[in-house]
């Protein structure tokens, strides 16, 4: 957020302090108000698509719809409003949210059928990551975080790898399997694979012939035994994380180099005497 | 248990210690015969709600629930009248339980339709928590449940966004589906979300078309791998408790190394004496 | 194995030591012919049990079957003739399984029923392991074991807490769905429970009303999130086993005792200088 | 790739070069347009076999797959006129896949059925991996590989195990169920078994009976908790890798401690300079 800046002192600037910032009491508020507006919102649109709750309460849900959207548009008017650059604001992350989380509602007055768009509005839950950030709430999830971005390139090497494996055998499977069996094309034998592989098994498809059963035995015990790939990898990773722990966040006082071992004695890297309380017992030998 | 006090000595006290600790035979026996009771007043409601042995046994099933809600009345009336403060038990969250477990069959008397609600017995069975760990037998499950706490954290914050994002990708198919292939609402969306990313996968609601297919894809590859994510979190934590539980939080007195062995007496690097309350026996030798 | 003994020298030592022992050349042949006898008798099973299979070659399995009963027998014959103490041996675990793999075909001649039980045989695949252990193939398997055994505790308590959980749940959508949802028993629902917790997912029995949906999703959720329990136990456990490879094998001179990490240079017991080859600094200074 | 050499100076040399190496930025354009011919033709083996897309496009499919193989073939012929041992490299894995590759369109000609043969081409997908190792992607794969090599074993003995236990129990419940249920022959009832192990559920066969259920229950129960096994082995594997890679093996020449990190110049215990073959940059100062 470091490239958005306050338009100026006064009104702007406090407005800024609420709506973008939270340090403040009224600042934390207006956080909480939102994540509130957008739970309220996320749950009309969900009930909203229920029929019989739509038939009941479609005119309440309405006005509430149109209320919620009034208050994004203001929402959305004051961010523009109290920024020294709104234009950055508007093509970042969430600028494109916030407009696409008001837009449906305005365009349905102009095109009816713009009204189903309205789902859009549940990527605004997306916010309540930044909302939670802001109150320090996913201090915790930050090593989580680390972890994954770390273990994320063996983990898309995974997946890469399970989708070739999934691609033969599924073809495989194209060529056994009868077309009434399900296995009419090879993506949809794939996504049969997919289905098996990840353990989810629908049965909306399901291999009839002998040898189809039995190279999906393989597939399934593959993909039961895979598991472990990505969970030991992220494991590690974790693991590495709560380790970083136990360096030392002392620099050398001869070299200037951090990461010591919390039970070092000697810089690792110049030999320097690390503990500064103690006399070094080479001084005196 | 600390503010549960016996009401006097004699009697109640003697009452107290049977039923409320587990230190004397006497207490041990009420304990297992108790434990062996829920499993029977269980066993008992699951048999009857079978319709063959309803049919069968109906009438022993009668007299043994009124059995078994005699002798919990027993044990409930025994309970208050040997504690100091009755009322506080009562509102504690094993007294709820036990006044639960004995009231409905009581108000059948009255409205014949509360024995339905005789299942809320089936919490009694919390209750063989309570006596395992007076039997010391969950000494072990003491570690796995503070790793559990430690990370309790990161796991809802991982089930928050798990749920965020299965909100998203279900309303998508809700747009996508037609309503035949069981898409009729976007709460309905998001059962088969997560019955999908869970890799549960009943199959009583499937996508049908090629773009519903391949997002489905999409969230089963998803559940597959970010199972790694609350294992991963887990794992470091247990490995942390029983390290944690291995390696002493002193320093050496001799080279201040830390990282001895909680049985450790003398410094394995420099062999200093490090219990410092009680003398080195090799300077007495 | 370690109380059954030769029954003599000569003839019977001899073939204790090729059926029993597999340290010669001919008892490690022994070893490889048994497994193979026993990969086929399971093949037989498993092929007669096809109808098509059977109608075509049932009488040519049914002399297969015979043969190798025969040399099952004559095999157990052999074993009893050779051991001191052959009561000692048929009431052990392989010798029951040893007997049970041989007595149905005998049985059918005077019970015709009796050949259904032919697949008490496959019991026999349990033997595999002893040839294996005694091929020392499974030397890797040693650790996983111990680790299995060090966590059983802890796994046991966890499978305990789930059940007590699902019945609960389970015991909720008894109440909450209809009959013709399936749910028409606790016990059944029971099984429902366990079918969702576990990830399976059948979908013979699935929800149908949105609260018990609901109730489902949190059965999910929780048996999603709280696989990491067992794993990350029993990953701590193998850790902590490929870790006490960090003791060195190597008793103190001064008290004998062992579990001094590899890096000791003290023995953290009593002090003595641990490593010999090198003085000890301290008589030095 | 060591026995395979360049057939001559020239122009052979400098075909080998891009064809078998990616050191200049033609061979590395090379394999970028290879992995696109290869997704190319993956494509087109996809969509041409969705009834819709052969009846529309079949044609140009036709088309694209003899361009395919055509330079597929080209692709063939200049690897083997370019090395000096062309049998070698026909017999090794990737010659078989590539001759695999083109050969079905071809016979095509001859035998109109052998088009079908066409999804081997799939295969050739393999050598993606070889494009990716060549440009260095999976650096990060091979701590993998290596931790999946050393788990290997145990994993098949689990793997192993896995089958005998699911073997015994689906023979048990082709005793008890009845056919209609699906269980209509042993190695019809492993299939079933194997779908439920590992968490699967297609639904397509369930137990009907209370024994069946019961027993289906433990099977899922196992099946759920003894993953645990492999992702443990695994994960601690991956722990050890990563571990590895960060200490030195080497002992300090001073005071004979390990466990110093890789990059560590001076003993962290007692200051001592670890590289032996470089003088102390401190004696000189």
């Amino acid at each position: 957020m470091g490239t958005i800046k306050p338009g100026g002192l006064g009104i702007k600037t406090r407005l800024f302090q609420v709506i973008f910032e939270s340090d403040t009491r009224l600042a934390k508020g207006f956080d909480v108000f939102l994540a509130l507006l957008i739970f309220l919102s996320v749950g009309i649109i969900l009930l909203d698509s229920v029929p019989e709750y739509h038939a009941r309460f479609g005119e309440l849900f309405y006005v509430m719809e149109w209320g919620v959207t009034l208050l994004f548009t203001i929402e959305l008017a004051l961010r523009i409003y109290c920024l020294e650059k709104p234009k950055l604001y508007l093509k970042s992350f969430y600028g494109v949210i916030d407009v696409l989380a008001v837009l449906p509602t305005w365009l349905a007055l102009l095109f009816p059928g713009a009204q189903t768009l309205v789902v859009v509005r549940l990527l605004r839950t997306l916010r309540l990551f930044r909302v939670l950030e802001m109150m320090t709430l996913v201090g915790e999830g930050r090593l989580l975080m680390d972890a994954l971005i770390r273990s994320r390139d063996q983990i898309l090497l995974f997946l890469f790898a399970v989708l070739l494996v999934v691609t033969i055998f599924s073809s495989l499977l194209y060529l056994i399997e009868p077309a009434e069996a399900g296995f009419t094309s090879i993506p949809k034998s794939i996504y049969w694979g997919i289905v098996t592989l990840t353990t989810v098994g629908y049965g909306d498809i399901t291999p009839v012939t002998p040898w189809g059963q039995f190279i999906s035995m393989m597939i399934m015990l593959t993909g039961y035994s895979i598991i472990a790939l990505p969970v030991g990898v992220f494991s590690a990773e974790v693991i590495r994380a709560l380790r970083a722990e136990r360096y030392s966040e002392e620099a050398c006082p001869g070299c200037g180099k951090h990461r010591h071992e919390v039970d070092a004695r000697y810089c690792k890297y110049c030999g320097t005497w690390l503990d500064e309380e103690t006399p070094d017992p080479r001084s005196s030998g």
